[in-house]
């Protein structure tokens, strides 16, 4: 259960030949509604990939029927024969939803544009797909359509994940009436900010107009997805797509809608993190006694983007000093001379210099937590991210262009 | 011949015990003169080491008699005991100047204050060194100064260097009078923007004030060490010392020393990149066609950092993806669809789209060039860096905290 699990979602998830290796790689899910509300945010590179170019234009309806996926070619920086192609995909999907037969539940004989349809692609950059693999991939999809397709299409999206990556969480409104919002998502490397090569398809049932949706989508994915740093590089393909069927008629607040899709991305993007490329450790940098949320963050990330860190944290290394070397080059409001630091819980640095002996921090186990207080203020921040590894360097160095 | 090429120069390295290898760790230049003027840019890290902390205030004076340097040890984030050490260490060298017997050439006789003496530090962040063995070395080299003994400081001040770094460049100013830079350099890793963990120290005997020298400095290090970005880690003790004494009489215009000035950092800054810690390639990212030189800067420091370029570059993978995907995440102005990239001179990116075959492009020699064409203006400006290479993943999970 996954992007199925709210009511009125069909998906699927298909082998289409785009991927050498002969895996799932082509993926649907569908808003059966009777709401179509729908709300995204997509990467803030902006190099964009041709997919993002037409979904970041098409969400602007508030409105999506189908979002279509694929992974096996990235459809990024293969111009304009790779937009038509993504244009292509759309247009088929409309399609095929509207024909007779076609479509199944209340809005079934709807017509659906090209324009109704979000696209995401992930996989190699400077690749443009098969057309006609991937529209041949399409129709297969759309003939497996099934309320319980999620996992299907959750692994159709992989491409060096070695998980598939779904969550599921329960709310229910004022009024007592029960919604579900429900996930899936890829992505195990270049996992930055502010997104990553990271595909998030998220549904709920609740009825919300897609001004709401947008707001908790962008609620939740500020403290969950654009907080996740896993080597420092931003994706071309990011797409975080939020969809309501309405089915359960539910109307959760903004608030309510946007506490259990935090839930939700915190899952996905912890499980993301879990599964980024080569990584040993999982590293959580909380900063605290920050004199602003900003700061915090840019404490945080500074400290996740420190190949030097980060490759001592592979080595079990609890090198403390090369996480004031990074706090250093930032510009929050501390004082130099006054920062502690712990590793584990152990406060390893106090007031800029040695504290506790770093002998007792121990980095055996794959979970480590920074914890760094700025002394300036109340406000705190976490951003997590990987070490730095042997694995990295070789599946970054194999990975073909 | 290196700092002691220029006239008025002596300088000694010896080992103090600092390093547990027994190599030497304690280098002493002193400035005999006539004059004594100086300058310097230190990293502009702001949680920065001890013996920076010291070194800024007492450059202020526009004047430098000596420098002592020393590895091992970095003396950074030791609290008020490092920064006593820093002093006691400076006030010794203007001791042993200033005694009996204790100083040669035109200005022996001189009272030495602690003032008048520059200190480095280079080694282990968060390890104070032994105060006993420093200031006993700092008595050794003072007793091994020499005009031949620059060999022997550029390697006292070796850590993970693989070879000693040291340049000179000839010559002269409007009157046709001879002048000489010479200068040594360490470093090896963190090299990255606004100076790296590099110290340098360069000599001349041009007879120019504190600030002209400031000026041709700051022009120097504007286009050579800061635009060297080793891994994106800045450290905590960068410090670039120019001494003159004056020796040649010949008196140079700000546009003559820096000329070459230039040179020689220019040179050193080669020599830091190609001994850069576990790299297997020296990269050259050229932006051209920038609407200004920060545009430049920033569009080839963002591939400079890309963790996902350098591996590709390591896998000697012609991955033009990865350099769109990072120029995509600057403020530069340029038309994401209208960028080419060229490797070793091949254009395999036109238009944002593929162009040249990437297979042409052979990555096996150790200089690699990467050209970007922002089609926006006529400004330029290149940035070295490395690959992310196992051996970097090695060394820096290996030295220890």
């Amino acid at each position: 259960m996954t992007v199925t699990a709210a009511q009125g979602f069909r998906a699927a998830g298909v082998a289409a030949g785009l991927k050498s290796t002969g895996a799932p790689d082509v993926a649907l899910v569908v808003n059966d509604g009777p709401s179509s509300a729908a709300a995204a945010v997509f990467t803030s590179n902006r190099c964009r990939a041709n997919p993002v170019l037409w979904s970041a234009e098409a969400i602007k309806t508030g409105s999506a029927r189908a979002v279509v996926l694929n992974s096996g070619g990235a459809n990024c920086y293969t111009g304009a024969e790779g937009f038509q192609l993504t244009h292509a995909t759309a247009e088929l999907v409309g399609e095929l939803l509207s024909g007779p037969g076609g479509g199944s539940g209340p809005r079934a004989e709807n017509q659906v544009g090209a324009i109704d349809v979000q696209v995401c692609s992930t996989g190699l950059i400077g690749l443009l797909n098969d057309r006609d693999d991937l529209l041949a991939g399409v129709r297969a999809a759309h003939a497996e359509l099934s309320e319980d397709g999620g996992a299907a299409a959750a692994a159709a999206i992989m491409t060096t994940d070695t998980v598939p990556k779904q969550s599921v969480a329960e709310g229910t409104d004022a009024a007592g009436r029960a919604f579900t919002v429900g996930g899936m998502a890829k992505g195990a490397g270049m996992l930055a900010p502010a997104l990553a090569t990271m595909l998030v398809v998220v549904t709920t049932d609740a009825d919300v107009d897609a001004a709401t949706l947008d707001a908790a989508l962008r609620r939740a994915t500020r403290v969950t997805f654009d907080r996740l740093d896993s080597d420092g590089c931003q994706s071309t393909n990011d797409t975080v797509l939020l969809m309501a069927s309405g089915a359960s008629g539910a109307t959760p607040s903004v608030d309510e809608l946007a506490e259990h899709l935090t839930t939700v991305c915190h899952d996905l993007a912890l499980q993301l993190l879990a599964d980024a490329e080569g990584a040993d450790h999982e590293i959580s940098i909380e900063v605290r006694g920050a004199a602003s949320e900003d700061d915090a963050v840019e404490v945080a990330r500074s400290v996740a983007r420190s190949n030097l860190f980060k490759a001592a944290v592979f080595g079990k290394d609890p090198n403390w000093g090369r996480v004031l070397a990074s706090v250093g080059t930032t510009s929050a409001t501390f004082d130099p001379a006054d920062l502690d630091v712990a590793l584990n819980g152990v406060w390893v640095c106090r007031d800029s210099g040695p504290g506790e002996p770093a002998t007792s921090v121990s980095l055996e186990d794959r979970a480590v937590t920074v914890t760094i207080d700025l002394k300036s203020g109340p406000e705190t921040a976490t951003v997590w991210t990987n070490d730095l590894t042997h694995a990295y360097v070789h599946e970054n160095s194999a990975y073909s262009s």
